[in-house]
């Protein structure tokens, strides 16, 4: 492809990533191809800013669908601002790439920037260099001052909840290692692949939980490992209740043990793991009914630290680590 | 190491980057640890921001100090605040490390910590993940609302200036490259080494620039390259003299054809290209004493469209082409 090798690093940007002034929504007042994007939260606002980078071979395979690819660098960052309440406004993109590949930049641009309009978030700047394959993500969004979902906020007596099934990442993870007997049957096998590989962010759901949560986190690393975030920020301690954990129809026929380890030690859901007093359980209901969203109480926050796990009335011991990327499942 | 390698990504964090509430500044409202960061900018300021990435063997040798390293990621980001006019208020840090090592980790938060340090510029957030050598960064400054420098505004008859003495890290880099005969003496090679592996971002000129100049624009690429992006911005063509142009004392005594292709071609030095009306050089003369910093007057924006180079009355022909990172020196 030699047309598009001779690619120059200005042609790229404006090819696939620059939309013109005026084709869609602008919140920038300096957007994309000068040395900085300017933009301004609304009055009230503060911003909420994170950063996200994913690798390949680390956070993706080389086969995998660049559109999904595309589309999951900007979810995992979107669920950053979700798990703080934010409304997403405008994201910058650095990409490093080992060759300039048409094809491969055709999709990947149209699923990152189709979930960008979905969010009303707009490519404000970026970066693009030669080198490994490497994909990272800024998102700024807004928040009313004051208001963002932090994780240090849980309070003895909350109750836990996790929203949606997850467990779903781990088990497609499970199949592309092969260790699972049976395997997945194909309908089943791609469900939770494109769970894995084109998550949805909570977004609407982040945003409805401004006054309503105490603390939030997304899973990103596991249900247990983000949950011990919660608490080490909150000073606090919980209980789990295993018979609560909400079970993946696409967990359903399979042993326990996966289930646990799917559901508790199983990251890269981004469902939002929160915290809220009792008072509060009917506003969650009506969250669900109003986002087609599934939200189950799974726990309680409590005053002596660590986390308990029980199976009714019986404790059971945490042999679940979360995922750590230098320690691996240490 | 052992003990060094079995540090987690959590760990390695709180170690080398996070400091404690009331260690230093804090602009941000909620800072490194949390899903996001939160900011907010000052009343009637608008936030800028720019994004950069350095990866090994493409951006810096392997064998690069780690300070100088952690000194030059977020100076480049700098640089392009400078170029906006924007004063730095905070940064997150993108990490892409093949390995945990103790050594280089403390080395580069040194030397990046202290240019965020000189220059009031907080840490916020960030990422760390396994992977080849990246450093992305993303910087956010403010500006008066309006009042950000651009490319697009420079106007037929201004002047084009030129900060300090471009071409030392292209001197540099030729001396890495064996290809300078007679080469360098220690001392030169020091000093060019040092303008190379660590610019000095031109953040007050650029902030002393708002409302003077017409248009900014960093020199990373080379100065023909940059001064070409303005030109095309802003729809306007210029004729750059080069005998005015401000030569290095360490390519005094070297051939004009090599002073030249540094001063023209030569990238990563972080200089200052600006535009302004002829009725501000007594302002840019009082900036360069306020400043210590030598500002030079090399050319004039015209309206026929392209870059005319003179030596005297002498048209030379444009022999030069900037860098692009996926085309090399095409």
């Amino acid at each position: 492809m030699i047309d598009t090798m001779s690619l120059g690093e200005f042609d790229l940007i404006e090819q696939y990533f620059w939309r013109p002034v005026g084709a869609g929504p602008h919140r920038a007042v300096v957007g994309n191809g000068d040395d900085c994007a300017v933009i301004a939260p609304a009055p009230g606002m503060q911003l909420a800013i994170s950063t996200d980078t994913m690798v390949e071979g680390r956070h993706f395979l080389s086969t995998v669908d660049p559109a999904r690819l595309g589309h999951k660098a900007l979810a995992v960052n979107l669920s950053d601002l979700a798990a703080c309440g934010a409304k997403p406004l405008a994201f910058t993109l650095a990409l490093t790439l080992p060759r300039v590949e048409a094809s491969w930049l055709s999709a990947f641009s149209k699923g990152l920037l189709a979930l960008a309009d979905e969010h009303d978030c707009e490519l404000i700047g970026g970066d693009t260099t030669a080198g490994p394959l490497t994909i990272g993500i800024t998102v700024l969004g807004e928040v009313p001052s004051g208001g963002a979902l932090l994780r240090s906020g849980a309070q003895v007596g909350d109750d836990i909840w996790i929203s949606g099934t997850p467990g779903e990442a781990r088990l497609a993870l499970e199949a592309f290692r092969g260790t699972l007997h049976p395997g997945l049957d194909a309908r089943t096998f791609e469900a939770v692949r494109a769970a894995m590989e084109c998550p949805t962010p909570r977004v609407a759901l982040g945003q409805g939980l401004r006054g309503v949560a105490t603390s939030a986190i997304d899973v990103s690393d596991g249900l247990l490992g983000d949950l011990g975030h919660v608490l080490r920020r909150s000073r606090v301690g919980a209980s789990l209740a295993l018979d609560a954990l909400p079970v993946s129809p696409y967990l359903q026929d399979r042993a326990r043990d996966l289930q646990l380890d799917c559901i508790l030690a199983g990251g890269d859901d981004y469902e939002l793991i929160f915290t809220s007093p009792a008072s509060q359980r009917e506003t969650m209901h009506q969250l669900e009914q109003q986002l087609g969203l599934m939200l189950t109480r799974v726990g309680r926050i409590e005053a002596e630290p660590g986390l308990r796990l029980w199976q009714g009335e019986q404790a059971v011991p945490n042999r679940w680590v979360s995922f750590d990327h230098f320690k691996g499942a240490a």
